[in-house]
């Protein structure tokens, strides 16, 4: 299992990416949900590196290129997007292909898109779901845009197996290329209940899923101007009495999600669709009263 | 293929069940959140038919029996819970256990619990999706309360395997227990969109899944005292224009899920969330208020 950790990076995970050095544009950081508008777009593919500027050329291999070149079959001069996970997105033409490899040339200069609304930190202690529920867990979050996903490790949700991490890791570029998102979505290392509060404690906005807690569309404020917020979501089980309470006296505020009973993924997900919608809401409120 | 439902049946779906004839009584239509609470319930099966007084005795068969004895070894004496998909909610225990099924004696009078909050009808065209994915869209519409879920016929995706809709009748039933609803939720005929509209004429809040629209949290009313609404989630390549514009003809209000490009069965599971979470902070509102 990945080693727990430490609190200095969970600083880092509460911080917006650092300022970018190269042209900033504001675009849209993915496609809506219309694959009208998705045609539109050209095949994108993943690259770790990008390169700056128009005429620069950069290799695709492994993966991406097989996906290129085996399952959509592109060629010389087919056209097509290269994203590098953290905001960087250009668009390119295919100049060579050979048997590692293709070398796509930069069509443009690379743009850099900025992260946009709240990033929410999802913690959720899912180490113990089986039947695959664990992976759409990951799948999920990511289509729906959270920053992060920290897998939690509690009294009754104590280990996640190292090769599930290893196998979520492959899901969420899936997912991410599938969405169209163009910033990575972070699958952090496991961390213990105990380390949660130090990272409650630093953020603002802040969340539990909780049974009686009041419903947490009627918690949200109007709007906020807070850059990133988390949310937790306990075990099958729940959480112990003591570790809620360690959460509470954090900041951490009980949300409810409504009179059913939830499994761990879809209490996940419910209570991320809520939140990301709200503060896609509170972003357009904003941006109109400016 | 079932035949397509009639127009009938639609009003039939948006009305609430008939009045109940027993006694009523209004409790909390399903577990919250919490295994802890789950844990303090009894094992809970389904029968059809529940009778109503103290003392009567009703036969266990089949699947919920072999759950009863074989999976929970349950056995004479044992408490259970018995629930008829009807709201009817029971307390029993086993007197007798045989070869084919087992008798469970009323320990009280069946309560009749009311339906909670608006009715949500899903109306979604996942009659194409793969993967699993259309078993966890009803999975997961069941878990989160939907009252029925409907697969749409659309340009794009004009038919649903029958083998899938009974398949997907007992994920329903196993959703049903595990998330301890009381009501059962529908999985109606397939409809064809151009039947839609009078669907939509007929509800108040007919929401719509929509790539440029605004924000559905910010579309949606302060309160309202509907007693059903419906959203409409269209298929992997979205509705034709001319199907969206008969829909907004109709009345269907078109909501915004936020940047991302989701999955049908993500912006299903999106929307739902967020109209649950929303009529469930509204009715808390209304009985506070009173």
């Amino acid at each position: 299992m990945p080693p727990p950790a430490t609190f200095s990076s969970f600083s880092a995970l509460m911080r917006r990416p650092p300022p970018p050095t190269r042209r900033l544009l504001l675009v849209a950081a993915a496609r809506p949900h219309s694959t009208n508008e998705a045609s539109r777009a050209r095949p994108r593919f993943h690259s770790p590196s990008l390169p700056s500027s128009k005429g620069e050329v950069v290799r695709i291999q492994g993966d991406e290129f097989w996906h290129m070149t085996r399952v959509l079959r592109l060629g010389i001069n087919d056209r097509i997007e290269l994203f590098d996970g953290a905001g960087g997105l250009v668009e390119g033409s295919i100049q060579k292909v050979d048997k590692n490899g293709s070398d796509v040339e930069l069509l443009e200069n690379a743009r850099l898109i900025a992260p946009q609304g709240i990033q929410w930190h999802v913690f959720a202690a899912f180490g113990t779901l089986k039947g695959g529920r664990a992976d759409w867990l990951i799948e999920k979050c990511t289509e729906l845009g959270a920053s992060s996903v920290t897998p939690l490790l509690t009294e009754r949700c104590h280990t996640i197996a190292e090769n599930r991490v290893d196998r979520l890791q492959r899901l969420v570029l899936a997912a991410v290329k599938q969405c169209q998102r163009v910033h990575d979505m972070s699958l952090k290392p496991p961390i213990q209940i105990n380390d949660l509060p130090l990272v409650v404690a630093q953020s603002k906005l802040a969340f539990l899923a909780s049974a009686e807690a009041p419903p947490v569309l009627s918690v949200l404020p109007k709007s906020t101007d807070e850059e990133s917020g988390l949310l937790i979501v306990g075990p099958e089980g729940d959480f112990t009495e003591e570790e809620v309470n360690i959460l509470k006296a954090a900041g951490a505020v009980p949300v409810g999600l409504g009179p059913c009973r939830l499994r761990v993924e879809t209490a996940t997900i419910s209570l991320l669709s809520a939140l990301m919608l709200w503060s896609d809401a509170s972003r357009q409120e904003t941006q109109r009263s400016r």
